[in-house]
């Protein structure tokens, strides 16, 4: 009897492995069908986290985006250390990122000496692993602006890509 | 007693329509306090609905946000009444849009002659009542694109906002 239930238990935990197994690979396979790729999918790409727009006059565009075009403004935030005062516009889950240069060496004074009146800067994508995507976009030769994932404005990892390997356009990844 | 349930069913309804309309007013100035306006506000703005890129390679640049980004990336559609291909990338409740030029009046040929990598192009915003936003614009002294909306991308009223009054940037507002 002893014998008999263990063969059963056994046979069960057989079972039970070959379809933990299988279902697993199943959803994989449905899940990755879009990216070209068979099951290798190691980090997920989430929602488009911002748009961030330079502008030689904060207070002007924030009084803009709040009292013409009646969005929801935050008050302004120094950030001295990534170089920009910067007013956040909730546009749904997205943000409008309202940034004007602060300090010596601003990375968006560069943007700004070439478009006088501001504009587009960069968009924002949230990943669920920072770590596999660059390795992702190391293999497929994204060029990366730094060696290592640094500290974003909301105090998470991010990297920034090559606009030159993204079609003119500067991407932020950050971990969600 | 019927005069008395009748008395107190009217003193109850006298009650129900001075708070009817009482809370309303209440809600609508909180709501308000951020846009400096007392009450006035006949429209509100809502999600941002996409960024809109163009690219030289409509192909390249969906392979890219489809293959390396692992993006949920449409098929291309073109719309021969826009003068664009479009290819669409959720992300969240926003999109990317990837515009290339279709035929030979193009609204995005310009931008591509003069950033030849492709670029930013524009963003658009949801309100939910554009006809009152374009009053509160022309009050505002906001250039609008077309003395009309025009039927957009997605089948709705669209306008367009002029970048010189928006601090370099184009936006559209689309009726939501």
């Amino acid at each position: 009897m002893f014998y008999f239930l263990r063969h059963i238990q056994r046979s069960a935990v057989r079972i039970l492995n070959s379809h933990t197994v299988e279902p697993v690979k199943c959803l994989q396979q449905v899940k990755h069908v879009h990216t070209g790729q068979n099951c290798m999918k190691t980090w997920n790409l989430g929602k488009l986290n911002h748009v961030a727009l330079v502008t030689p006059d904060l207070d002007k565009s924030a009084a803009l985006y709040r009292d013409v075009l009646k969005g929801k403004v935050s008050s302004k935030q120094a950030l001295p250390e990534h170089g920009v005062t910067v007013v956040f516009v909730q546009l749904g889950e997205a943000k409008i990122e309202l940034l004007q240069p602060l300090g010596e060496n601003s990375p968006v004074q560069s943007f700004l000496n070439k478009n006088k009146s501001g504009g587009m800067h960069h968009i924002c994508i949230e990943v669920d692993d920072i770590q596999e995507a660059i390795k992702d976009f190391k293999k497929n030769k994204i060029r990366i602006l730094s060696e290592e994932p640094k500290i974003g404005a909301h105090g998470k990892p991010v990297v920034f890509l090559h606009p030159k390997d993204c079609d003119g356009v500067l991407i932020e990844i950050e971990q969600a």
